[in-house]
């Protein structure tokens, strides 16, 4: 299953070739992932305020059809991958009108000691909300990695 | 009256001393603007088709308080000023749950050949365009010029 | 006098209409403010670690000539107004080769103790990074306020 | 062998975390690019004057060292595949003072006829063109691919 998040894309996005520059793609995955945290309840700005951090390692992304000024677009989240020292959000950006396929990609984040900066393992650093990641963010994923 | 667009602030959209970075104010104007735009049934996408544009001439914005992640914020456009020549929108962004101003601002606009870059008279150019203009646009107004 | 910075139009800056988006010009003052800054000894990361910030409080652009993909341009920052309690930036933006004026603005700042977000008096506040910054910008000023 | 640019990081690319986010390394990549394109005399915009495009494919980066607020960088640039019908470009950002990597990554673009957004084979479309990038980029990369 997948987090769905709309989004409109605005003048600013656009380049001089007429369609969304292709950095906004790596934007937009983040307002749906910071999205999808939201509404399992365990809001990034939470997450920041009891000391965690979650940095990317990696960011991915293959271009399909481009997105044009004003395009509706759904952004379709999933947890592809997830253990207590990494999260892996899997996305697929589609037009809502026509449907056709804007961009799919991946970002893998460390979770991290906001503090020090240093990756810890979530579920020893802060074992509720590791065990509140788990449990809702269930509905998101294909898989859980082990330990 | 006003219209009201409503936008979550992102994370990009953040800077390093924690707060909603001041250009976004300048991009947040130009999405509740589009959106008034769409609302009305004239789209600025629509416009452009037509060959009519609507390049800035002057922006200025006043800043109160600081928007943070994921506040919610509600833009309040509506139209200081019209002419067949230009156009002037009027903004307040206040954040939705506690209603403090967030930032005021002013955007003057105006009517241009997209083809040739020339400043035309609407009601002339595009006679059409400019009445459903006047005529949609007619709640967001607080005066309209003179010619 | 003004102090220059140079910069050339990047990709991602430009819109659909195919000229470098209005919100960039903001972003390009702040890059020349943050660069006068440097150069004379008083980096606005300096400015932060000794805990004053300069928040804006207001922002004013007008769009002169459109600034295209890979136009070089220079800004010609100057300080306008300046006391211990806020300061005032002049800009104005040329094209190199030609030298047409793309835009010319102004922005307006306050010191501010970072730790409470208050207003200080820079001179009371930190006397000392008053004094550097009293003496050194001085090529750069057209006016000092009073106090 | 590489092509080097330089970069300072802007007050506007940094986050709430204090780095630069992550989406503006992607703009960096592109800046490079471009900056390699026009030091070997065929810059971006002479290319779509030309009528072609080379609208991303795919783009990966991979982060390491976090960049900070006023951090010089250094792109080092190499292309790393090149064929008639596509380009791909590798990159390493290094921290100029220090030398620690802030990302490495790859993009992928399409030769595109910009008139109908269709894929060329570029030596076919504009053989000069072709010609050229060959011999001039020839200093910049590590293998060229088939036909």
């Amino acid at each position: 299953m997948y987090h769905e998040t709309i989004l409109t894309v605005r003048y600013v996005e656009t380049d001089k070739f007429g369609i969304a520059h292709h950095s906004n793609h790596i934007i937009w995955f983040e307002v749906a992932r910071t999205s999808l945290l939201r509404d399992i309840g365990l809001p990034y700005s939470e997450m920041e305020a009891q000391g965690v951090s979650c940095p990317l390692l990696e960011t991915y992304c293959r271009y399909g059809h481009p997105a044009r000024f004003e395009d509706r677009l759904i952004v379709r989240t999933s947890i592809a991958e997830m253990s207590p020292v990494k999260i892996r959000f899997s996305y697929e950006i589609v037009e809502a009108e026509q449907g056709y396929t804007v961009a799919c990609g991946q970002t893998l984040h460390a979770f991290v000691d906001a503090a020090s900066g240093r990756p810890v393992r979530l579920n020893r650093f802060r074992p509720e909300m590791w065990g509140e990641l788990v449990q809702r963010s269930r509905p998101y994923f294909a898989g859980i990695g082990g330990q």
